[in-house]
């Protein structure tokens, strides 16, 4: 079980090396790409800290930190929609992390209800994308209501 | 072509509303996941300003912000490594881009050499995931300092 975290030396191990050295931001967080281990959809888009990290680690269950609630969060806790690390992956300087995940009840990810965050693209007109969206997922998997009750909205302006 | 974002008013128009109003983050940036289109590999993860997210829409072509040299960067401005836009996804609060992408030239998109930057994942043991990093990638797809030469290494400890 992990418990701390090695210190980076030097460019070309934190490159070439076989040892994980990841790097926190000025928050203490580093990102976290999730995706769908059945077909690489990329499901969300999230943040840990060292804690976060290490119980994702440990538990092999993904755990993120919520900038907006200010602490741990273990994906599913309320909702049941648990996410099963079957690969976690770091990138080339380990500013980034991938876990590579099994869905745990409706099979679904996002707190709006969708399956993945990134249910809306942009659209392209005369050569250029434009800022006007088009939903890529026509139908919520879930009510976010009904799931969340009255908890507060992690979205913020 | 796009000059200007729009303004976020409300959650429920950032979340279910069909107008890109995205949310740059204290430093300006937005994060953004770049993938293959054709197999939906992740192969970077990088950050936006304003000024890049707009050259991408209006060019198709994946332009980031460069944290360690504090400049717009063309993705493949020297290496030729050309990312051409296929698809711009973003999530839903708006705070991070999906770019599926083309790859041209030597069909690669990390500065270490291999084709994604997301080489090395985390070894397995009794249970729990371990520090001790497995190469994914077995061999670089191009040698650095051929195409690079002397240009400083963009990774900081």
């Amino acid at each position: 079980m992990i418990k701390e975290f090695d210190k980076r030396n030097s460019v070309e191990e934190v490159e070439e090396g076989k040892i994980l050295q990841p790097k926190f931001d000025q928050n203490n967080l580093i990102p976290v790409i999730t995706v769908d281990q059945i077909n690489n959809e990329i499901l969300m888009h999230g943040y840990m800290n060292q804690e976060a990290f290490r119980l994702s680690m440990n538990t092999k269950e993904a755990h993120y930190w919520s900038r907006s609630r200010k602490c741990i969060w273990k994906k599913g806790e309320t909702s049941g929609l648990i996410q099963k690390i079957k690969e976690i992956k770091i990138d080339d300087d380990q500013d980034c992390v991938i876990f590579e995940v099994e869905l745990c009840g409706l099979q679904a990810s996002c707190h709006v209800g969708y399956k993945s965050c990134f249910y809306r693209k942009l659209t392209f007109r005369e050569g250029h994308y434009t800022d006007k969206l088009e939903f890529t997922e026509k139908e919520k998997v879930f009510d976010p209501k009904e799931i969340y009750g009255n908890a507060p909205n992690p979205t913020k302006l």
